[in-house]
This record gives C-alpha cells, structure tokens and sequence, in this order.
C-alpha cells in the first residue's frame, strides 16, 4: 500500500489533535483512501511540555528544517500560528516541492496573495479548512460544493468568542464585562482577547472568504472593522424590542459593480437564521446565483474540530499526490463585475442610534432636526423608561443613510 | 486544452438547468478545471417540447443508447427519474466504462448497492449530490470534509413540500389540505404529492444519507415512515404551546451498538436551530465525534439548486478522470460497532398524544390510569379549552416509552 509521510510544524492543542486523529483512525483512513498516513516528524519549540496524545519521542524535533528539508516528507503541516516564522517555512516548504496545510488565518489574511502566488508557481498547494470554521466544511464548499456559482454575498457569525460573549449578555441580561469574565473562565476566551473581541480575527477570516467567492484579495486595512466592546445589555435588551438580535458579523456583499466588505455588531432580525446561532457557535450564510441562499453551521472553534479540518486536508492532497492532480488555490478569478471596493463613506446602510437624552419637551424634536439637517431620516424611535431622574434613552433606527455613523 | 464530453439522459427541469449552466459558465468552469466539459449529446423522449435553453438540435436524441454506446462520451449524466429504465441505463453506462452522475434518490435508495457495487467492481464513480438537498453539498461534506469522523446520529428537513405545507399550516393556522392546496398553487408540490407527503422522498433521502454517515445500506421496508397528513392545526399550536415546533424529520441515530432509521412528524425543542428552518428550505443536522455538531441549510429544490450540484458532480469527475483517480462511493465501510437495526417496537422516545375527551370528572385520571398500566408514564398534560361543549381535548407528552404508539 502507498503510504504519504507528513510532517507537522506546530504542537500545540491543535496539532496534538491531528496526531491523536491520524493515529486513531488509521484503519478507517486507509479504507477509505488506500494509502497510509504517517507522521513523521513533528516540531515544536517546548518538546518537554506534557500533551493529551502519546507520539515516539524520536518523531520530535525543534528545528523545522528537518521537517522542511526532508525529501520523505510529501506535506508540512503548519500549525504553529502567528506571521513569522510561519510564513518563511512554508515558502521553504513550497520551494522544497512540498504541499502544505495551515489553520493560520491571520497569516493567510495578511500574506496569502504572496503564499498562494508562489505555491501556484511551484504547482503546489496550500489547504486552509481549519482556518475558518473550524470543523465545517465551509471552504471545500465554496471551492468545489458549489463551484459554477457566483456569489451575491457572504456573510456570518466567524468568531466564537465574541458570539458567546453576545450570547451571554443576552441570556444573562450581564455587562460586557461580566460575560467576557464569563468567557475566560469558561476556556472560550483567551487571556488577551483583544484580536476575538475587536473583530480582528473575524476580518482575517472575511478576507479569505471574500477571497473565495469573489476573488478579490482585499487587505486588511480596508476593510471597516468594528468589534463588540461598546455594547452594553441595554442595546441587546432594546434591539430585542425592535425584533432584533445582536450578532458580530463578518460581511462581504456585492452591490452592482461594487463590493462591501465589512466587519461589526448587526442588529439582524430575530427570525433570521442567523440570529439563532448562539454560544461558540460559528454559521456562514452563502448566496449564490444557482444554489440559492446556504448556511453552514457548528462549533467554530476546538482541537477536534480545527483537527478534522486539517485531517480532511490533508486526505484531499494525498488523493492529489497520487494523481499528480494539482488544483490552485488561485484559480478563483475576481469576479470582472467588481469595479470598486467601497470605502465605509460609500456604504448604505440603516442604522441603530441610542442617545441619553434630557427628559424635557422638544429633546425629540431637536434630535430628529439635527439629524434630517444631514439627511439622515428615522424609520422608528422609541423612548425608553428613565434611567435616572431627568434623564432618558432614546433609540432610533433610521432608514438607509451612506456613511458611518 | 483537454475537452471531455458529457451525455444527458432526460432533458427535464433539472437537465435543462445543467445545460444552462455548462453553456453560461464555460470560461469559469475552464478558468477553475482547465478543462472544457461538452454536452455531447441529450437524451429524451419528448423532443419538441418547449425548454427554457437554447441547445443544437444535433445535439437531440430519443435513443439513450446513442449516449451509451458513444466512446466520445465520458460522463452520463441520468436525470430522467423513476426505476425503470433509468437503472438499466446506468448500469449499461457503467458496462462501458463511464462515470455516472444522477439526482435520482428512489432509484439509489432502492437499488444503490447493486449500482454502486457494479460501478466499484468497473473502477467507475457514481456521484449523486443533487439527490439530497439540492445545491446543499451534503454528500461532499460527509465524504470528504469529515472524512476522519465517526457519526452519533443524523437528521434533517429533506422534503420542500412537506416542510411549506407544516410552515403554512403554522404561519397561517390553516388545515393540511388547505395548506397543500396553497403548495399545488405556488408550485412547491407535485399534482400528485403523495411521495412527499407520505414521507416516502423523505426515507430515500434518509437511506443515502444513513449509507453515507454509517455504512449501511438500509432497505426502505425497514424503516419506519410516518407522513404528515394527520397533523391538525390544533396539534401544531398546541406543540407551540408547549415550546415545540413540529416538523417532518428524516432521522438515523445510533444508540450505543444499535441504529434507529425512522421518518415521522417531530416535536422539536422551538429554540432547536432546524425548527426555524421554513418553508420549501432543507436543512441537514449532524452530529459527528470529532467535529461536532454541525447543520447545513438551503433551498431543497428547485431546477438550479439541483443543477449546480450536478455540475459540481460532474467537474469533480472530470478531475478524476484527468487524474485516472478513483474514488469509490462504497469505500465508507459499514460502522462495525452496529450490532442491530432497531424496530420500532424498540425505538425508545417521548411521545406525544391528543385526545379529545368527554368533559367531565375523572376522565384524566381514568386516561392516565389506561397508560401506567402499560408502563407509559406521562411527562406533562394540558387540558385545553372545549371545542364543543361537554368534549375538551387533553394534550399529553410522555416520558420515554419503547415501542408504537
């Protein structure tokens, strides 16, 4: 039987799940794929620390190039994280001719175009299911699943801290705070969350899905990135009475000859499929011009499933490897429709506006003027109970109106 | 650049949406495969009827061996529907070395382990995406993206007409028949509904998908189906009541080392994500040991939801083909853990009971007398308002019992 080495790069909790994976389902893999997976070598700076998957010591290494650099090993699989020195072995990877898998998205957000171009050139490829996702087979989907469409939008719940976070606050009637507390406690937010928290992770994976269904390798810093810190349980409590859900969602959306791409707390309506996607949960609503509007659903996060993604990669380049099929990540063109990337000046949009206002005659009247004086015009408004003496929310949400607000 | 030519046996809805798309996306599917995919030739019995694309009269034929029979032909693509002939067909396909792309679900729950078994023993693939869901790539998700995983259960929404008729029946507070009427009129069920009402479309569904997830090519006789023609408006607002949602669910669960495959009206939790799934959408739950749970939604049917799962079937194939890859649809060998097919005299579930009862003391007390005899414990009971005077229906939810009720 054929037998494919690969070589990990990267052992941490994620890595330690693709052992555990390989080598508990061996029996399974080879039925299905007639050739045997093997693992060998495996790097890691820390070789001493203690992890839930038993593997021969002499696999173990701390320099990656004798991963890199070994013509028995087919694929690297990197799983390290972080840009460097991500990014400088699997360019030397692809140089050693080998395939390469990564969950690294915010390596392949910031430097794809540049991996992807050189793997390309080498007739090589790089697989990245595990990058968005986790466990959901989102990205083969789009790539193959649903291969003669053309996409109208994508959009969805990509980050699971953040959603729980939302969740919590929900459920709870808690602060931010308190449900961020709740979250680190819990394992499902880091000790720094910033990255989950701001949107930033949910931007690095919208590039790649933006990537995907239009083509386009949009940078980071064009894209308007809000995150869920400034809302309070009052807004989520007040969304809800207007037939809201808030949710952090990451968004890319063609309009015309113009794409959108974006990532912030939304207030989508309570019956939207969207909105019942609670807890660490990520779903990606895909609308396509043939098979319609699409969810894809489940845990965003975790070593199991970041693990089965990786898995599932790494059978679909073994099947490659056998037929010398090569198929290029790059071979999705940009949609030619795509004119212009919308600055966040040129997005329409309807928003949600909470203001504490003086509970006195005419406060409504001046608000509404100030407002329609900038063409903003008010679909709804309700005035909330007092918060303290004299002093009183308001919240409005206006029709669509261009610009941030 | 490489051409490879298809033959199209049925030239319906769906066979008209694969022409469309393979004539309209010719330099995006060569952008993507590098290869030109050609209808080589179309096969149906009615050739003068009206289509709604354009294809070369050349091209036409009544005789399906005109396809069979053409070396030219790589691909045959069967979308005429029904038994016979369209298994002699394929088989007949499959005798002259091609590959076979079908949407045809009665056809494969039927007879797909005698297709599938003559098809492994000529190294030639069936592919059958548009079988479940439409444009959902179900079936690519369970063969390739969880690839490594072991599966706990499945289940799903895999009927348009039944799901609209129960939404209608919901949204609207109208009979069944009214509801199917209303289905007839907008075209979302077939003069003659009774496959889908039945549950029968549902159980061929189901015997795919149970093959898929488990390895086991259950026999429709086995399985137990219920329709949803019983289901009164009051039952459905009295399900509400009680926090459920009813739904017709295609259901394969393994317990411990036995699998229960049953198709019936459920009550499902209404914060339960696949309770929100509407109208004609379909949406396929699954619960997988290294991924998790994991759900994919959209549109059930439709000419091109269906058609773009056919082309994803048949550029896949093309990759094999220029790859001389086989990859066997049998290689998911049967979950040696399952030990036995459940009867529904052993299904253990919560049930849940209308009665309508004479208005008068101890009627509730002597029902309840009539189930603890049998064992049957009651989890909770709401007697609701009179109908009529002196009869006042009792609604009751069991707790789990075994067998029918």
């Amino acid at each position: 039987m054929k037998k494919i080495n690969i070589g990990i790069i990267g052992f941490g909790n994620i890595g330690a799940g693709v052992a555990k994976i390989i080598n508990s389902r061996k029996s399974l893999l080879v039925d299905k794929i007639e050739t045997e997976i093997l693992i060998k070598k495996i790097c890691d700076k820390d070789l001493t620390r203690k992890r839930d998957v038993a593997v021969d010591k002499n696999l173990l290494t701390n320099d990656a190039y004798e991963i890199i650099n070994d013509p028995g090993i087919d694929i690297v699989v990197e799983l390290m994280g972080g840009i460097n020195p991500a990014k400088e072995f699997i360019l030397a990877a692809l140089k050693k001719g080998k395939h390469v898998v990564t969950a690294n998205k915010a390596l392949l957000a910031e430097h794809g175009n540049e991996l992807f171009r050189e793997a390309n050139e080498r007739g090589k490829n790089i697989y990245f299911e595990a990058s968005v996702g986790a466990g959901i087979p989102i990205i083969k989907s789009i790539k193959e699943g649903l291969v003669a469409n053309k996409f109208n939008s994508i959009f969805g719940i990509v980050n699971g801290t953040s959603n729980y976070v939302l969740t919590q606050m929900s459920k709870e009637n808690c602060s931010f705070n308190n449900a961020l507390s709740d979250a680190k406690l819990k394992g499902f937010a880091e000790k720094d969350p910033t990255f989950d928290i701001q949107g930033i992770d949910s931007a690095h994976k919208l590039v790649l899905l933006t990537y995907l269904t239009f083509g386009k390798f949009v940078n980071l810093k064009d894209i308007f990135i809000e995150g869920i810190s400034q809302i309070s349980a009052a807004d989520i409590a007040y969304a809800k009475d207007l037939g809201y859900t808030i949710k952090l969602l990451a968004i890319a959306k063609k309009e015309v000859d113009e794409l959108e791409v974006r990532v912030h707390p939304t207030l989508l309506p309570s019956e939207h499929l969207l909105a019942s996607v609670d807890g660490v949960f990520n779903a990606i609503y895909v609308s396509s011009d043939l098979a319609g509007d699409l969810m894809f659903y489940g845990p965003g996060a975790g070593q199991l499933p970041a693990a089965s993604a990786v898995v599932s990669d790494i059978v679909d380049l073994v099947q490659d490897i056998k037929a010398g099929l090569f198929r290029p990540t790059l071979n999705s063109k940009e949609d030619s429709s795509i004119k212009n990337l919308r600055k966040i000046e040129e997005f329409e949009n309807k928003y949600y506006i909470r203001i504490t206002a003086v509970d006195k005659p005419g406060v409504l009247a001046k608000i509404s003027g100030i407002l329609a004086k900038f063409g903003i015009s008010i679909a709804s408004v309700n005035q909330k109970k007092k918060v303290k003496s004299h002093v009183v929310p308001v919240v409005m949400v206006t029709h669509e109106v261009k610009g941030e607000l």
